[in-house]
């Protein structure tokens, strides 16, 4: 069932980041890099910092089609993706919480510390976007919009602690889901954000 | 004759970068390190990415005596440069070629998937191009310009298949380079570009 | 001594981090977010690109919580920052040698090639504010402002040929983080650069 969602999270990606090529002015390719960088990158950024080999998608190369053909369709459903805005946000949300789940597991096989576990997830969650953005020459939103990674890192420390709480992994894995969904939907809706640190001289 | 074209390409990619930083006005440092990432990224990303080491730069260092010689040469002659407008799309263009078929070869030698010699191939002949615009603040190019990616995938498909179906080695990997670099060429001349995706919505 | 100087490097490195953070209106999860990715980013490029796992960060996750705790106290004390300009550019100095020794360091007992010891150097002195730079959408001030990379440069080879001559090695090591300091300070007052290249033509 996590593979099931994993996927879903990863054509979701794959989708949203398509349209942020969209909104550039990419060509068919540049649309297909974007959504490859956006959905898999997380997990990219994650293996190469832990020294995991073979990354995920050199294992599993029919991934990148799968990413390919779903930033295909984003382009051919253009006319028809705003009226989905919801089902899109939702997708994402749930993927920002699978991703860390699926990130805490890589860390907590290789026997990593609990800090790193955490860390793990987090960036499996995160580094997508901060590519996708950084790609499309924006600040990443990631760094000043709605509660994002305090999600990914809330998720990882429940599903972290269930476990070591000997409690079935099955069912810390679908709580530490439901409470990180939950949240992001919820801070999407009251537009929950984490205090600014404003500073504006220049100490050049 | 791949290793001599190699380090033309090399050398290629080092002049353009030099260029590049010039129009960001950096210094002499700047130019050189603009110059190395542009040159040596995609191969690095490539080998970081399939967890192949030592990358070559670290293998043979002189290599980045020759880029940073590359880019301070360019610098000297920049008078002269802008007369030199086509030697450099064309060295350009071998470059990208040749670097796709640098980079089947490492992942046809670790025994990887068809698709990630394909995938290897375009990361070793856009990843520089794509650090350069980073650095230098621009939406990659690569995303939105003439076929140039494509260009790469045609070469690493040519190659590949080339040698599955047991032709000399050495003539597929020079009708791989002849047609990419004349795809790319009339590309560049006709202004071929992919198909944009242009989509004004924003989602958030 | 070294370790806690490469401590104080740290801890300064986070702060300049957490201000440019703050000039952004980052929230305070994107603070420590980017004071992490400032003063671990060279560490971590530097063994990413030897191969040397696992990441020191990963080795020594308590790291993580030095970074965020003194950016989380920039933000408190941030009324106080513009009263510590030159307490900051002095620690920033010393971390940019300090860095620069480690990663020689790290070099060395990989019997990596001198060229290659002076380039571990370098990646892990700018690479940390090279990724903060980019984040925040700017173009590297590395690349363009007063003495950086050179001090680098210039701290690495005093510190690599000192122990070839069989030099005492805290001897050396003491002496190359005085000339490289003393190097950066002066640049600073005096306002040295690296000659600029400009090129305003676009070839495209």
């Amino acid at each position: 069932m996590l593979e099931a969602m994993f996927f879903i999270a990863i054509t979701a990606e794959a989708m949203t980041a398509a349209l942020a090529a969209g909104r550039r002015k990419m060509d068919w390719f540049g649309v297909c890099l974007l959504a490859c960088v956006t959905a898999l990158g997380g997990g990219t950024a994650r293996d190469v910092l832990l020294g995991h080999y073979p990354l995920y998608w050199v294992h599993n190369p029919y991934v990148l089609l799968l990413v390919c053909g779903a930033a295909l369709l984003t382009i051919a459903m253009a006319r028809v993706v705003d009226k989905l805005r919801w089902p899109f946000l939702l997708l994402d949300a749930l993927g920002l919480v699978v991703f860390t789940i699926v990130g805490c597991n890589v860390a907590i096989e290789m026997g990593q510390h609990p800090l790193i576990i955490i860390v793990a997830g987090m960036v499996t969650g995160i580094v997508g976007g901060i590519l996708r953005d950084v790609l499309c020459n924006d600040v990443p939103l990631v760094f000043s919009s709605e509660l994002y990674a305090t999600v990914s890192i809330v998720t990882g420390v429940l599903y972290y602690f269930g476990l070591q709480a000997n409690l079935p992994p099955d069912l810390v894995m679908l709580v530490a889901i439901a409470v990180g969904f939950t949240l992001r939907v919820v801070a999407l809706i009251l537009k929950w954000e984490m205090p600014k640190f404003v500073y504006d001289k220049d100490l050049r």
